[in-house]
């Protein structure tokens, strides 16, 4: 690792430490750390796709938790969220240059999850 | 980025693919991503803490919620609990290998974070 968490931390300035109760940072953590959001994200790294593609790729989340993990991620310039004047209307939803750069931090994460989650739930309880 | 969200899907096999609804992924990263998990996972890779130790380092966690997280992190494999038979009784908190290479993964999205909060917390309500 090039940089520790405590240097991180300590980078906040005199306003405060980062990560501190209060700091920015606990917000977007909230937003982008949350199990639909890092799915959103991730669904959306592979590609631009609508409202019905997008539930249907992710699998188990209801319409009032996409539209709400959409919203909060297209209002943080995460989530591109492109309508078109059709008739049946049409909107598509993409990563934005910040997004592409936080699903890139993202991926590792995500593989680390999917090569040890399997373990991880079949430990027996203590 | 050398493998795509698609292909860790896919990845599944038979039983189903990788972070469908229902697959032990789902758990998994419902653990490690959420706020209080993450705060948790980067305070402890900086160096073994006590209760109370980590309680103030994090801030602004009820001591609720990070009993809670710990209990779910030790019952992963990724935090280990240390009871000291001391009187009066002491409790170290650390990181499992599993745990540090974990955090190794989270590190460069809270890098990201660090980098990018203020930004996106600063952006006008649309």
């Amino acid at each position: 690792m090039s940089v520790t968490f405590a240097q991180l931390r300590d980078a906040g300035g005199p306003e405060g430490a980062t990560f501190s109760d209060g700091c920015p940072t606990r917000v977007v953590l909230d937003h982008v750390t949350s199990k639909w959001g890092v799915l959103v994200l991730m669904t959306l790294s592979d590609g631009t796709l609508r409202w019905g593609e997008l539930r249907r790729a992710i699998g188990g989340i209801s319409e009032k938790m996409l539209a709400s993990t959409l919203r909060t991620l297209e209002a943080d310039g995460i989530v591109h969220r492109d309508a078109h004047p059709t008739i049946p209307p049409r909107v598509d939803y993409s990563l934005t240059d910040l997004g592409v750069g936080l699903a890139q931090r993202l991926l590792p994460l995500v593989e680390w999850i999917a090569e040890h989650a399997e373990a991880i739930v079949a430990r027996p309880p203590r």
